[in-house]
């Protein structure tokens, strides 16, 4: 367990007054332990007291070698984990993971009817937000690995592949860097591909004009990366230039807006009222962005109703984006912020200079 | 909605004196209504009423151009979809689905206080056990097209391909022959690999005298197949075709033991009475198989703890091993049969008799 993240739950614990968790979510256990469990139906819960005690209680299938310095409560298939994982709770309040099965916590409640349950995801995912220094750290490494694999992609979106075989390309230059994974699944768009917000990955090939989406994470020391920029096939009508550049602009309004003491939904007003003004406001059809971490997507919205205060160590994307169906045209910028002490240190470093990738005609 | 499966459900909710059910599996959802959503983070959900009042409350990003003859009930991402299904429930007992996410059902809790919530899955569960004639005719096709995807695969064993090259060829298998994916994950072990049950598949290659283990399945029209067959590398020493013959003649005993009247377990016994008798017992180390359908693994285990009555029209798995590995040798034989009036039909048609694939040498 890491202590100083450990303590930071605790001291959230005390403010949100939830005097007992349960933790289930994958990701709040690595987040904490620093180890990845997949217990697929079968219970895994870290129960952590604001008295500092905490358990894992995990079945034997999942052997550990590792010291993950927290106590193990072991079971097998043959006892009721839900019941041994009771023995732990103490009547009053217990913050619930909000993914955690509802048949588990059923269980619970019948057999710890005296407790009061409430979602506590909120406690771990406050904590998370803020990243400590070893966690920027691998925030910017992993942001600078995904800067090299979209300076590999560009040049090979003139090369005639189809979406599926741009994303197989993509997955294969994630491995070959040394990624762990993608984050998300990649957006290699075309023309209207890239103009149509629920567009599926499918055999379009690009042609002459188009602009490409290209919306691409990986992740790399557990941490996850996320960038979008989106290029131009041989040639660039004026009219594409314009929509790049006020997409732009408003990328740039977001990140000087990115830093402590404005609230998150200035981040997303800078560029959306950028857009607007310019008269494209109704393509602009999706929020700003999303914060990110061990996750691709975290808690933490940059839209315009997250009034919460920005605050040094936060890592979210900013991505606004101008979709046109009717022009075929799609086209959005994202790069990830780290918040600093006043202002926001941007972890991407692509150009972002309107590229026309030539055609091999 | 699927008229007859909604009555089966509705008589079972009698049954079990639960008038009314939130039901948000995939799963489920899909016996129901045909159709396979993924909501990820958002709530979906089917309302069911002892009365017969079905609502699907559903986000506006998941438009319907089918009719799935049922009532829908839209929300979109600004609307509390907790609340707007809260409006159809009434003061009593719900069934909850267990896999629902805890943050829902706490609302939920939160919003109606009168109600009581209880683990409703077992209702659909038991359901979803017994298959309609419509549903064991797909149940055949997918698996006798699973035992085409074998025959094909068995000749492949002996051509050098390391495990993860052999994984890579089966799923290719399954697409070239119109399958909609794999219904697990292949498994595809040789030697020492399918002789230790916790083995993830690797650059292992075959060598002469190998068990290989080969155990897999696909999605063709929306059913599941499942089935293992063992072959040899080139030449089978005595004590491998004596252990071959005992996980045989097992699965044959639990074949028979598969009929209505009989318990799960009585078909678990059948096969690991005679392991255990021939002197393998403890390298017997797993249930006997599973129920499987719409998913590979679905409710009803048969293994020794599980005393249901078999009942027609139950599909299951019955796939005895045993898996020595100080001897390097993993054995698993599996079929997956449809209970019938008297007995029981076995979907699976590939030869049990041993194979001996000559290697290229």
């Amino acid at each position: 367990m890491d202590k100083e993240k450990l303590q930071s739950i605790l001291n959230e614990m005390e403010v949100k007054k939830v005097p007992q968790m349960i933790l289930t979510d994958p990701a709040a256990i690595f987040y904490l332990t620093g180890k990845w469990f997949q217990p697929g139906e079968r219970l895994l819960a870290l129960y952590l007291n604001i008295n500092g005690e905490a358990k894992l209680v995990i079945n034997k299938l999942f052997p550990q070698n590792e010291n993950l310095d927290v106590d193990l409560v072991w079971y097998d298939d043959t006892e009721d984990a839900v019941e041994i994982l009771s023995r732990f709770i103490e009547n009053g309040k217990v913050g619930i993971d909000k993914t955690w099965q509802a048949g588990f916590l059923l269980h619970l409640q019948e057999l710890k009817k005296e407790c009061i349950y409430c979602n506590g995801s909120i406690i771990v995912d406050h904590v998370r937000m803020i990243k400590n220094k070893k966690e920027q750290e691998l925030m910017r490494r992993a942001s600078a690995a995904n800067d090299q694999v979209m300076e590999k992609l560009i040049p090979l979106v003139a090369k005639g592949y189809t979406e599926t075989e741009l994303n197989a390309i993509v997955k294969n230059l994630y491995k070959e860097s040394g990624h762990q994974d993608v984050s998300f699944d990649p957006i290699t768009a075309y023309g209207k591909s890239g103009a149509d917000p629920h567009h599926v990955t499918d055999d379009t090939k690009g042609k002459k004009g188009d602009s490409v989406v290209l919306d691409i994470g990986g992740i790399l020391g557990d941490y996850c990366s996320d960038m979008t920029r989106t290029v131009f096939l041989g040639e660039v009508s004026e009219r594409a230039k314009e929509i790049y550049e006020v997409v732009k602009e408003a990328q740039l309004r977001g990140i000087k807006a990115a830093r402590p003491g404005n609230r998150m939904c200035d981040v997303d007003l800078a560029c959306r009222n950028y857009i607007e003004e310019k008269g494209f406001g109704k393509y602009f059809t999706h929020r700003t962005g999303h914060s990110i971490g061990i996750e691709d997507h975290e808690y933490g919205d940059v839209s315009s109703v997250n009034t919460e205060i920005i605050k040094p160590g936060q890592c979210f994307s900013i991505e606004p984006g101008i979709y046109i169906q009717e022009e075929e045209i799609g086209v959005r910028i994202e790069d990830i912020v780290l918040i600093t002490e006043d202002g926001c240190e941007v972890l991407n470093h692509v150009t972002k200079d309107l590229i026309v990738v030539p055609l091999n005609e």
